[in-house]
């Protein structure tokens, strides 16, 4: 957080305590039941280079709160092992070395057993701390931050246990009823005025650094599409010749449907031999099966939505936009749009005007991943429910595609 | 350019065509004057995927006008040698197939001679046309943006010689009196007031597609500094252990540090092993020489002016700031700032709103490049007089250098 | 085998049968031994692209089984899962396609309880053949091979589990007794007279075909150091300087020292920054403790082994001297040499002369890796007891040392 | 050479130093005059990285008479340029440092023109200390081992001149009337009686180390067919679907079909999109035109080779087996065979029982390469007459093709 924000801090209440406490204990399980399914197996394997094997999330969450909260304020906190900090630390420079993020699948231990153990020390040592005279509005702080970590991390773990899944000629099923998207809006277009508009926010509850601060942006005409892209209507794109026509490409887009062989979104199935049948099954949380048809297509990269859309005559929404667009239905009964999936934007990830890292230790937290990414806007169905913010910016690489990525279109 | 501009363009005067007959004269001979000082060798190499050798520059800016004038416009034109279109197309897909970028460097043939008499006879062809009935507004259109192509590839030819004779441990020299950035500004702050502001051009005239249209932003207060970054103050950087420090790069960029090993500037020279002397000396067009010290820092990646802004407590300006910079200083005797260099601005390469791609056959110029790119806007010395605009968009990759690339620094 | 050794076995009789089933029974349950002290995690990864995860080697033994001998000769034999073939075929294209090599440790699934529960299925259905009257002399001399199959997998699931734990920053330990290379040999040397030698077998009983058939060479006068080299013998070349000296080097090992920044063998461990400290302990299956000095060095490459013989004046031998080597020292009581270490040769791995692949469905068994690769003789303590032959022609590529190669001095 | 050779030379009479001076002159002068029909721009690209550009080449071999001879044995030699060692020097690390091979086609300079200055003043130097009193034996044997060394280089230089013109999409013509191989051998067998063989020299004339000692082999009956392979014989294996089976080839030799999508010999040309068409034209020195059905297949790899003789049921002869085959035949007249191509052997290229390599400082000229290379027997059109000996070991690669490398059978 900054500065100016930590300063505004008053002392904390009992209450307050016991609420984050109680919001903590329930995020630290949400992360755990979101396993119970897997077999131990399923917990060690690295697939794809940015995929975690799940074990490996349980333990950074861990060590998130270890490292970043009860060796700095917990009195006499033993650090369960020396060896973890190693392990668990995705990427911040300034908490020491940390192992190759490419190299997590190469790990057998800790076992999941070890981890658990890890996440119980931790737990246990946190609860302690929130209800104890050590507990200074930085700690609550600091636990605000590291429930939403843990949160971002559960919608990882889901991404990632597909990928672990999906990427096994078994095609085995996490569930008989799994998550999925939904979309219930009607047809149509929802209208943005040109203008001045605020953007982003100033809360003094949690919000991330990368949403702050709020700011005016000068918009032009524009208008957002009420409904996603639907499986069906991707397929249409795919059946014009969609991959095989450059102009609709970026450049960079272009060498990489050349290279990788792209034909399909990431878990479409396609029967015949290299892949020349119709596209009529997918692999989804439950197993192979159907194509539905009426589902917002998803698990397609920034390099598909954006010439889809051009395919379509249309564009993708920029980031400024589509907040606007979610702010004005968010007081709807029921809210349009549901959060259906995560919608690429045309906005490349940058700071806003007057933007100011989180202090450290969170400094490292979103503005060093400030280049070469696109924003996502919207959540979806595996976004807990309390960890999303109309304001939240999500941010992959424009090829990647094994997050719940879909497209809205946009027009002048 | 777009329909509707094609449309309200008249027909064409004999005076307007004589001018632009002698404007296309006076670039392509400056393409060939940029090249008087090299030996034919010079011509052929390609040391670096993303340098190109002078002959293919002299080749592709000739098969420009070929391909997108004279084979639709000039009756009877006889295609020079029709092997030519595959080893000259850079990226056209509507074109047809081209030979691969990083494989330019491979061809011996055709020969510095046989593309001098490809010039000649594509000039001459040219020549007539523009002087015959058959002289079109849309020809006329088209032979602007051929001689704004050609003078963006002059800046590019010196890039290219600089890069292929610096990548030799000869380390020949180019000239005697090399082009060199001037800045002679007085240190301080240029002021930009919070408010709407317009960018971007609605010329009628000359202006590329990504230039388009001129809109409205909401800028805030901000400030960019008057000089340039320079040598000494950069190096100042090195030694205070900025290529050592991971918290003042992004995450691309610290790993793009330590993959390749970067410690300088691209053409520093370091004389003791391993680069671990002062950095006292650096290659210039005019062979190894002392390190001017006053002379704007160049050739730096956007992550290392990102990371240096960052180490001075800056930042980078956005490329609307920097325009708008620029416009306040475009009217001053002598202008101020002189266009030392191309500066790195903070903003990542997206379309303007209501952007439109040139019509074919130049929609492929510019608007398949807008991802992962960043903004870099002033000129530079090598940048042609009468091709600079101050709406005018440059956009590199990140970790890419061989450009005369600088820094600007900018304060909220 | 060979037609002609096909066709020159006679019926089976009981005893035969009864003998083959019960030494299969051991191989098998020897598989299963070797894996009891690992934790489920363990079995799963692959820490380097020619590391098996252990699961994995439990299935592709069973599959061999399955694959070449209860599908074409058990009646009704009921393929235990259809999807297995693919994933534990290792690289046998007349069997079908196949799992990439490097892409084993990206399963989960099937489980370590799925697998056992597929080796029970197919060890049945083998004693049931064995004892029917399906079993022709072509089921027994498959069942040889594929006990010799499942014994050649137990040495390469102690090499793949030893890389497993010590790619580990935790350096788990295996055991507290670890399987260890005994080496009691007195210092000299071993004469080999010049002369024509009988190198090869032309056994009855099994032999692999690149072992065959026995043959003639000419051999000059040599002789074979009786000791092998010591951990604190090789580590006297790593203080000379021998991994800075290209003068000792083939061009390809030179190459790979400083692509790889090679400094000791591996499994070697330097407290020390960047490995400049003195090279004091070993990753043992015992986990991290001192190097044993006296013990034969190990896990070094044919680069290195190389190297050093050229550092002491010496060369390596090659396999046939090895084997005349092996041959002279059977009969002594206790034999000489014991069997260390897998020695590296200077022999690059060719087919004898009057080599025949075995026949299909085994003919990709052995031949098809006759390039680039060198061969190592004489079994480690490691190779199963009664896999082991004096004409055993064991092979690696140079760059490779995962295995338990060592060096044995020879010279002219 | 080895000392003793050294020592045994006795001091030259001015009769042997004006013969090698002689044969000194007209090696320098056949260099030159195999690039007589280039282009200069020609002389200057590396369209893959084991090609040379041929101003490297000949570069190189002037610095080779500069660096061994004239350095150390002519009084007050000036050096050339101070910066030429770093490079032409090749790979020899007892010289000094030298520049990436992969990276000789990124220089421009020194020019062609500087290059035939160096390869003057080298030439002056030469022949003044051959005629000089400081021409002592060594001097010769040096001078010897660098016509040697000029000779290899020019059929490298006709090597390169091919991929450089074959790379190129224009397929420029190196001659009207090329170089090529002649094949008038009649068909059948050339039998090889088992027993003790002798192979290698020890002549006291010019030999390279690799050839040396003369040493005992035992050999087993075989035959190698008089004709060597032709590409219409060749052609057969294509259409048999010699390229889609995979039991054909080794692992290696499989992996690189598959990963290179190679089809068929390099330079064979096939009209059709992705090469579905029939191969009936290829590039030759002349340019392209129609495959010459009768003459030897060549450009093929030993993986090629491999296959091919294992599709044909027979196998490749073992360079010892070949050697043998060339004396059998060298006193005919005609001799057969002729010197169609380079013969790919089955033998891994290692050093003789007994091998010393070169003493410093050509130490690193032939030994420090055994490892991963196969031999090539026999000689071809473009090997100087006076360098070839029937000793003579040539190595590539397993999956290097742009030698003029071809197939003759053997069998047992």
């Amino acid at each position: 957080m900054t500065e100016a924000a930590a300063r505004s801090i008053e002392a904390p209440s009992c209450t307050q305590a016991h609420t984050i406490a109680a919001r903590l204990s329930a995020a630290r399980e949400e992360s755990l039941h979101l396993c119970d399914r897997l077999e131990t197996e399923d917990y060690v394997v690295q697939p794809m280079p940015e995929v975690s094997p799940p074990k490996w999330h349980l333990g950074h969450t861990t060590w998130f709160f270890e490292q970043f909260i009860l060796r700095g304020y917990a009195p006499d906190y033993p650090v369960f092992h020396a060896g973890y900090a190693l392990l668990f630390n995705s990427y911040y420079k300034s908490a020491g070395p940390h192992w190759q993020q490419s190299r997590r699948g190469a790990l057998s231990r800790p076992t999941v057993r070890e981890i658990l153990a890890y996440r119980h020390h931790v737990d246990l040592a946190m609860m302690t701390l929130l209800h104890s005279p050590a507990c200074t509005p930085e700690v609550l702080m600091l636990t605000k931050a590291g429930i939403q970590h843990e949160q971002q991390h559960q919608e990882l773990l889901l991404m990632d246990i597909k990928a672990i899944l999906g990427a096994n000629p078994l095609m085995p099923r996490y569930s008989t009823r799994p998550p999925a998207p939904v979309e219930t809006a009607a047809a149509g277009w929802s209208h943005i005025a040109a203008g001045l508009h605020a953007i982003g926010t100033d809360a003094t509850d949690f919000a991330y650094d990368n949403e702050r601060p709020r700011h005016r942006v000068w918009l032009e005409d524009a208008a957002i599409s009420a409904c996603m892209v639907s499986n069906s209507e991707y397929r249409e794109f795919i059946k014009d010749g969609g991959y095989e026509n450059p102009r609709l490409w970026t450049s960079k887009g272009w060498d990489w449907v050349q290279m990788n062989n792209i034909r399909a979104p990431l878990y479409w199935l396609n029967d015949e031999e290299n892949g020349n049948g119709e596209w009529k099954r997918e692999f989804t949380f439950s197993g192979a099966g159907a194509l539905d048809e009426a589902a917002p297509v998803m698990h397609i990269s920034w390099f598909e939505a954006d010439a889809y859309a051009r395919w379509r005559g249309y564009r993708l929404p920029t980031e400024q936009e589509y907040e606007i667009f979610l702010a004005q239905h968010q007081h709807q009964h029921p809210p349009t749009p549901p959060r259906g999936l995560w919608c690429w934007t045309s906005s490349q990830y940058s700071p806003y005007p007057g933007f100011h890292p989180f202090a450290v230790p969170l400094a490292e937290y979103n503005g060093k991943f400030m280049c070469n990414q696109f924003v996502l806007r919207g959540g979806c169905f595996a976004t807990p429910r309390d960890h999303y913010r109309i304001s939240y910016r999500n941010f992959y690489e424009p090829q990647q595609r094994w997050m719940f990525s879909g497209i809205r279109l946009a027009r002048d």
